[in-house]
């Protein structure tokens, strides 16, 4: 099939909230092939940057954070959302929040995947790095002064047991995971 | 560091939207360590099932539609959100939506993993089941009335062609064709 047999196209868009995050429209749309018409809610958020960064040792770097959604601390990869302006400068973004979550930097950072976290109602497309050669910065940019963090280094078996106790539960570190290990066999 | 030590805890939740699918709310919550408070933007969804259904010749279904939210058409896996009362027949609300989308049933199915796709501002939680011993169903339910769905049948190499022309593009169908590879070659 076409696009056109796809498309369902915007008769009405309510703005229903503007936030510093995120933002909620609701659309009427007309369903194509003549099915006639339906709402979708969206939410609208600016992207972000994530990264799978290798140690020396071939451990990966996570960090531990509470997530009000969820109320629960999990562990992650390294990610922070595109400020304004970043959209073209989105490896320079990665690597200031690497240095901000993780105090490392690095000239070896490889775009692995662009990916939307959740298609079905959000435009959220996130960027996954791949980052070895490690170098310390000595005074790295600070985190962001609403984060928690805490940062640790895992190997490949560790991680496998933060996920099946849930303790790793994200779709972004999941894959980023699974890569590593894809990779790693190669 | 223990939980308490994470926790934000919620001083004031202000409902912003209840939608059909999502409802919105923003959090005034009081961060841990005395580090003040913070506003927390959050989106609540009743969850999601998808999963890894393989044919008998070894190729993966994926299912084409459009998005919204993304004004594009991608392929994902199959996948549907979780109807009332769905929460504790996780299973049978997977195979629901396989015959739906797909016309087959199996009784070979098998909960890989539970993520979330956004935690950062979003409770989705989506179960993934990996599903083969495939059978047509005769008279299949039918699919949503308001959903266009194109269903194919894809090797693995083609599925790595269309992640890497971005027409597979989401998190869940990354992760879900990872795994289908490393289970490959085991």
């Amino acid at each position: 099939m076409k696009f056109e047999d796809f498309e369902e196209k915007t008769i009405n868009r309510k703005e229903i909230f503007k936030g510093h995050i995120i933002d909620v429209k609701v659309d009427d749309v007309e369903l194509p092939q003549g099915l006639g018409t339906a709402k979708r809610e969206l939410i609208f958020h600016p992207g972000a940057v994530s990264m799978i960064p290798i140690t020396a040792d071939n451990k990966i770097i996570l960090v531990r954070q509470f997530r009000k959604a969820l109320e629960k601390v999990i562990y992650e990869i390294p990610a922070g959302k595109l400020e304004a302006g970043e959209k073209d400068h989105v490896k320079e973004a990665a690597l200031r929040e690497l240095e901000e979550e993780t105090g490392y930097t690095s000239e070896n950072i490889e775009l692995i995947y662009e990916f939307y976290s959740a298609p079905g109602f959000c435009n959220e497309k996130i960027y996954l790095y791949y980052i070895d050669n490690l170098v310390k910065v000595e005074n790295p940019r600070p985190q962001d002064d609403d984060e928690v963090l805490e940062v640790g280094q895992f190997t490949l078996e560790e991680c496998k047991d933060l996920i099946a106790s849930e303790e790793i539960a994200d779709a972004k570190t999941i894959m980023a995971i699974q890569y590593w290990e894809l990779n790693n066999k190669k």
